[in-house]
């Protein structure tokens, strides 16, 4: 615990260096690109519901306890919701509403594992899995993607699969890649995962991290996991679709047809008690649930992704395309290291590949305003000629 | 997990039975005091500040991500508060901004213990500290307060600490009870555990739950544990103050002079993130900093107690005389344990002392509408007929 707390995560070293440096050479040469907190205002319907819930319920009823996985009339709505969304029926008790997309991968990640358990994920990954396993008393097992396209490598994960896996937790659109995985693998990860689940006996389950699934461009689907696999716990967010990742609403949700679904359950409600979690605040269960369906304006992430992607590999940098959220993940020169701090020194604030156990890249988030996009490309062209770029070396 | 989720409290088992109860006899018969929910109404402040804040600023600032600890902002308005409130000095950094008073102790008992720890609490105390502690590797151990007057039992504690004593949950006032202790025991407390410290070598924390201090009677004084023994972990929610208890918003302060500050501090933050904890709700952070020594209008409760505690003893019962909160702890006439079922089936909901460990009583929660205690009278009268309760029995 001391350890995780003490060294925090690098986002937050990055902000305070770049806080720092703006005192010497000025926040306008500040390009703070670590950072995913949406730049997009909410729809308009969050605060027009909030206006709406404080002149019209009782105070003390609308701000009052609610049961811990929801008000059941959100949990209702929310089940309507998902089930119309993908095709696949839930109840109000297959809802259980959590402290954005972290809250329900935390529970249920202490939830379904018992100490010497093995969770698996792809990198690169969100660090914070780790964190959620080993304080579960499980092991954090990476298998890579193909760093061609970032799509799963599944001779790798066929081999990391054993009696002691638990679980796979996948995150599509991927944080800090934007990659979705297309249906094809998902379709494999499922028919290994059913063989290996019956070879062993027990349920491996998939953990579906899905919290930008609301962020896609170019008409891309984003495949549903419960619909391919259903031992699928599937963990949502309105952080990022509805830019109100401080108030903290997500949802997880499990279908009828998961194996020890009901057991499952109790073990989630069993591991909110032990981290003194009560309830999502009761105020904003009626806010999302009334704004279901709406979401930010994501054109501007749009407008910034090919921006930046366009203005980078023109440059001769190399990075993957992102299908949806707003992370860029780019290739650094030769895969030097020293890439990132270089850039921070000149003002670019970008999170190392190996903070998400990726070497050899670094995540920059395009969630700000396109200004700012446009204001870094001279330091991006000046990073250009100090590590041999030129549009020649752009073969990816 | 599983156990603890699959039984849950009974506070909702019996809020079950009263909806079944209620569908049979109406929900007019159904005097339900089981729950701690407050009945009066937040300061007008609070949706005043709603307001304000969703009118007034940028909405994507509004609802955007916080430091874990809390915006800088809130956190020394906090510092300065609790320091002024209080007499002890406390900084922005002492403050961590927690999910009430629950996600507090969950951290703090997560983040002090290695598994063979122990924890000491008073009987009777609020049920999830077992699981707290348990979840945190640690054992949970029981110390009786005096079934007189329930102030703590100072020979039982003396015997109870040991090398393995990690830490002591003090809940003053209390709930079950509504008892605030004495300034001699925490005087006596302080004295033991600095004793206790020293000979062992390691710090025995104080971890002080008090949610329930600014709901206080007849001009009680609630003595601040930092100021009588420095390594104090300070617990506080403004849930039950402001009554938002479903906005989950609370707090913790270390001061200075807490023995290993920095290491506790940071063990608390590496909690919140095995527990996937990001941070209290943005808006509600900025809501309680701009409501800062509002409450709720408190006399509402104080009649409540005034009635019921007249009430009943004038029935005969022998009650335990709250000095705060909006429970009352009700001797069990005879001591049978079967008053609690047999009040039930007659409408009138408690939940029984076992539940709290204190077998023997039974908790009225008088956070309820006047007329609703007024309408459950002729059940006690009933229930004291059932039981031989009468007025000469009330010798406590």
């Amino acid at each position: 615990m001391v350890e995780w707390g003490a060294h925090g995560n690098t986002i937050r070293v990055i902000s305070e260096y770049a806080d720092d440096l703006a005192k010497k050479i000025g926040s306008e040469n500040i390009y703070n690109f670590s950072i995913g907190n949406p730049s997009v205002d909410p729809p308009k319907e969050v605060n027009e519901t909030i206006q709406r819930l404080i002149t019209t319920l009782p105070p003390v009823k609308l701000h009052s306890y609610t049961p811990a996985p929801g008000l059941p009339e959100v949990r209702e709505k929310m089940a309507a919701f998902v089930s119309e969304s993908y095709g696949k029926h839930y109840d109000a008790d297959d809802i259980f509403m959590t402290a954005g997309a972290c809250g329900a991968l935390a529970v249920v990640i202490h939830a379904i594992n018992c100490p010497g358990d093995e969770v698996i994920t792809f990198t690169p990954y969100f660090s914070e899995y780790r964190v959620f396993a080993e304080s579960a008393g499980a092991t954090l097992i990476e298998v890579p993607s193909r760093p061609e396209d970032l799509q799963p490598d599944m001779d790798a994960l066929r081999k990391s699969v054993n009696e002691k896996t638990s679980s796979i937790v996948i995150n599509s659109p991927n944080n800090p890649s934007g990659v979705v995985i297309k249906e094809e693998y998902v379709k494999a990860i499922a028919e290994l995962l059913k063989e290996k689940s019956s070879e062993y006996g027990h349920p491996i389950y998939i953990i579906a991290d899905e919290p930008y699934r609301d962020l896609i461009y170019d008409g891309i689907e984003v495949p549903f996991f419960p619909n391919y696999y259903p031992d699928t716990i599937y963990c949502y967010s309105f952080s990022k679709s509805m830019s109100i990742p401080g108030e903290r609403v997500g949802l997880l949700a499990i279908a009828k047809d998961c194996t020890n679904r009901e057991t499952v359950m109790h073990a989630i409600a069993g591991a909110t008690r032990a981290f003194g979690y009560l309830n999502v605040s009761g105020l904003f269960q009626l806010v999302v649930t009334a704004c279901l369906g709406k979401t930010s304006d994501n054109t501007q992430y749009i407008v910034n992704r090919d921006f930046i992607y366009n203005s980078l590999t023109e440059l001769g940098y190399t990075c993957i395309r992102p299908d949806g959220a707003f992370y860029l993940f780019l290739k650094l020169p030769d895969g030097r290291e020293d890439f990132c701090r270089r850039a921070m020194e000149l003002g670019v604030m970008l999170v190392p590949g190996k903070d998400f156990s990726y070497p050899g890249f670094a995540r920059l988030a395009y969630c700000v305003p396109l200004e700012r996009l446009q204001g870094s490309i001279h330091v991006f062209k000046q990073l250009a000629d100090e590590y041999g770029v030129s549009p020649k070396d752009n073969n990816l």
